[in-house]
């Protein structure tokens, strides 16, 4: 970690990642590989409102990242959640869920997954 | 697979399961271990309802079984998402984001969950 | 394991697996889910010759679903390798590279693929 | 499960298991799997007494194949535990120390554990 | 990386994790989540002496989180062995155990044990 | 991220990762450990050109690594891929296929796998 960076506005930790995100997702997409254009294609669809709403499936997604343990997906549906009007409460209590299921192996992330949280509200002030 | 248990009822999948369930449940606690003791009772609270309602609760725990690829897990959640009165297409929504999160290698679980879930709503009637 | 099954040939595990197969996969695209149905459609287009050809992507998915450890997906891929004209030596030699990079974990999935591949071969006569 | 099979006395089960397991490893080995016969022979080497005592690692092996939750592996050093004189306070503990890293979705594990080692302790007898 | 970063002394890497740790863990518990507040309780006392002593815990911990390949667990183990005098030989053979069990999928996360290890020893001089 | 490592070559990345690699394998190797060794040795062995060529077991070895969500894995594969002379319509065909077995969850992953087979052809200039 570089001491220079933390002196920067901590909007740049959601900034950063979504950039990123957003960069290298164009690049795959720019390849010709029609396999992987489908299944981000169906990525979009599977979270669209349909028999379930937007703020049951994104809570889904959200605890499913979690007890997979994969930090870039947790902060891809915390965004999501806070956007679909899910609050902290709920976030937490649907986290908790995640950790009880997935065991303390997913305490690691759960950190990192409170950190982004409280960085999403500072950034959407 | 034995030629004569296909003769029974289909009902009995679903009280095998659930009777093997009680048998060893009872087993577990009835050792002297509290650590686990203390697991199986935040279980039954963390999916009581609370700031998350018990439907969502158990989508959340159905679709988390689900991605770990856990059969017994996937099978409980099943029969208490019936109970909270979701539905076949809100069941199968939930486990085909399931499925893209999980990948293929979640199929023959999906496979096993259609098959149970079938056998829940022929038990039921 | 029922006494009377042993007495059945041995081509019936593979009949067996692939008529379940069947039968539950048959179910899942009768059933509304859209995402399910384009999922099972990407599964078939992925694993047709392209840039790579048909015997290098079936020791591809062979290969993941054995460090995955999940059997159902090790069985499909099995019958497609030998459809595909791998031999024993390829096979086994691709299986001890997924066991090397999974760990001994892997290994009861290991015993039960090399019970498939002779029951494949045995029925292929 | 064939109800023929239930009249069986329980010992089979580990006999059951042991001789699959056998049987199969033989045949592994019996390829000219290089990799393969080296790590089964890394497996054998890695739990005899070093700079650990058996017990420890014993309880190792428990513990790290229960959180990866691979039933036959839990069997096996279920057997080799019991072999090196643990008794089931010190087994239940290794356990619950498992199932809370691990979380919920090991409990089915943990119920066919329990079961096992039952089987082992009146096929002791 | 930064290459002011690496300028300050290694002991960082250890305060920087125990400090991050620490100041999540203190806003989680802070959150009235009472599911996590009671599965953080079970993790401080599942590792207390009992059945098994620390040492024996510790090293299932460590082993277990070496297993499913979770760094910053791993970290918070080795600090532990440390703490309850486990030696450098016994934390190898320990390690060498997961490796074989997990595969070399572990190895990436084997090389930051035995840096964070070499860290642990040289922040205790 | 430091802005100051953001001005360095590109290079970087892969030599970078590549020494970290190299000096932390003389470590392990240098520690009396012989399971560990005799584990480095075997995988060496394992993707030496055998019954299946060079090509086919380091694709093995890089979708394994993908489903198994390893970063470093997968940029040791890459690289071995690329000095095998795999050119990137078969890498990303590879990709695609792991990326379907392994789910969405593969997504971030596959972004920095991208990234850094970018980073390996412009550093092999």
């Amino acid at each position: 970690m570089c001491i220079f960076a933390e002196m920067l506005p901590t909007m740049n930790k959601v900034t950063e990642f979504n950039e990123y995100r957003s960069k290298m997702n164009e690049k795959i997409l720019a390849s010709d590989e029609k396999i992987l254009k489908r299944i981000f294609n169906l990525d979009t669809n599977a979270f669209m409102a349909g028999n379930l709403n937007v703020e049951t499936k994104e809570l889904i997604g959200l605890t499913c990242s979690l007890v997979l343990r994969c930090d870039d997906c947790v902060k891809y549906h915390l965004e999501k959640c806070m956007l679909a009007g899910l609050n902290t409460k709920q976030i937490n209590e649907a986290m908790s869920i995640a950790t009880l299921i997935g065991g303390t192996i997913v305490i690691p992330h759960l950190r990192r997954a409170f950190e982004y949280w409280e960085e999403l509200e500072s950034s959407g002030k």
